[in-house]
């Protein structure tokens, strides 16, 4: 067995299983929730409110990220991030996650670590720990990630409760991830602020469950895009949502790069995914938390999302087998 | 958008990603314990202890699971029978399972559905729901479980536990597994029961909780392979372990499939994986449950393990990166 020798320890394969386990789970700290870590047949979180909120996303190598414009701790980090933006909007606090990784035995042990990085880094943002995962050989590198979190009491926030007459509001940015994955597509590498919102969002957890305490009565992480989510908010609410251009705000740097690529600013705002915004609908008479901006409004109607009153005809989000 | 596109189902990415959840969630019954199923943000699981057992196993086609020896359904019912028996061998019951599916864009839709149907039954035989899942895209078929159990208010059973004068004890097959693949490896398909055993183990569940309540000082699935299972345990416990050949009992199947293939029936009994039994130490005085027979003791020595008192020369076990 190779597990003792660090001589080998360029790849993964030269390192084995058990080797690699210990280099990416040694001299980490985990926090108060996570009662039993790595090293055992499960591990024990905590869940004090009596109810857990998980949430699973694959990320694979080629189609979700790439090693030549994002670096494996920032690969590490987003996938962290996306998954407790899923958490954040069910109004929950991020715990815990699991991390199951296949990749190909050549690759470099470094990767792994750096990636491992990555997911502590976010996980530790969140306030929560790696608490488990699996390592295994497979053709291509995917990350599987699932996270934990606690409702502290409260009722999850679906994104079924949307009622006609509330307000639709924002908390994050929109729009930057799709201005940086266009910046990465035509070979360049700057504006950096742009670029790393792609590479590496930054959701604001806490506007979850403050989103929660405020009454939302829908809220869901923009993952696909605004207008695509908040068609997810519409259809399972049974109501109709506008979306008003004139509350939208369109960063400098976004419209720059937009006269750069001859694109429009507003098609990423609208529909641009992977920025982990979160938006929900809070009541009219509801005093929005600091952070969130009010962007619209659910209205009776029973046919989707519209913009300043009207259907939106651009493309309207992705989905994954496209 | 293909979502709604019938006429184009043949393939995962005919029928789209919304397309596919909605086929393999529709019409599936949750247990009590799922308290939000898929279709939102995250899904929400009862923690009635306050505490949630999580675990994590990645199965990647081709290195874990082949399609011409197994089927999609036994496929799906094996990646959740290996992760809830990690749940079961903390002493926990299985709550939930999320599911992550990573495909090639021409999977057939029909090995997908199948997939979901195994992942379904195992769940459902253990009491539990699946509550959330991924799909993406992918060059390989790759299926990432998570499993969530609960306590039952009693203190998990780790590896560490082990003391000097414990009995060690096994509750499920061993061996079974193992020669199902040495018998597939050489073409063939039977015997049916132990190529099965194999393709879909079916672990008893509740002889985790019962062994907890039986005062178990240390338990742990069977997935390495008996011996390499116990020198896990021997090495968190600073034990030594010593099995006795004598009380493993060698089934008649095993027997005449060793003969055929001209192997030791003994060596996959005790170095066979995948059956996914459980291995425990109980106090000496400890009346063993139901199903759970004595194979040997807790000893002093700090030296792993030995098998009738001597050190083992043959595969202890197996690393995903060799």
């Amino acid at each position: 067995m190779s597990t003792h020798q660090a001589s080998d320890s360029g790849t993964v394969a030269g390192m084995g299983e058990f080797g690699l386990i210990r280099a990416v789970t040694e001299n980490r700290r985990q926090p108060a929730a996570t009662l039993l870590g790595p090293g055992d047949d499960a591990a024990v979180v905590a869940a004090p409110d009596g109810r857990v909120v998980a949430t699973t996303d694959v990320l694979v190598q080629g189609v979700h990220f790439r090693l030549d414009w994002s670096t494996p701790d920032q690969v590490g980090r987003k996938a962290v991030a996306e998954n407790f933006a899923d958490v954040a909007a069910m109004g929950a606090v991020p715990t815990a996650v699991l991390v199951g990784l296949a990749c190909p035995p050549d690759t470099p042990a470094k990767v792994v670590r750096e990636l491992s990085d990555g997911l502590w880094a976010e996980a530790q943002r969140a306030g929560a720990g790696v608490v488990g995962g699996d390592m295994v050989r497979a053709d291509q590198l995917v990350v599987s990630i699932t996270a934990l979190g606690d409702l502290q009491g409260r009722e999850p926030v679906t994104r079924s409760g949307a009622r006609p007459g509330d307000i639709v509001a924002v908390s994050g940015r929109l729009g930057w991830a799709a201005a940086g994955l266009a910046t990465l597509g035509r070979g360049f590498r700057s504006p950096v602020a742009v670029v790393n919102a792609q590479r590496a969002p930054e959701p604001d957890y806490a506007a979850g469950p403050a989103a929660a305490i405020a009454g939302a009565t829908s809220m869901i992480d923009v993952s696909d895009g605004l207008l695509a989510d908040l068609g997810h908010i519409a259809e399972a609410s049974g109501v109709g949502i506008d979306v008003r251009t004139e509350h939208l705000e369109v960063d400098r740097k976004l419209v720059d790069i937009g006269t750069a690529l001859g694109a429009d600013p507003m098609t990423w705002v609208l529909t641009g995914g992977e920025d982990h915004a979160l938006v929900a609908t809070f009541p009219s008479f509801a005093d929005l938390p600091e952070g969130w901006r009010r962007i619209g409004a659910v209205t009776m109607a029973d046919s989707g999302v519209t913009v300043d009153g009207e259907e939106y005809h651009g493309e309207s989000g992705w989905e994954h087998w496209r």
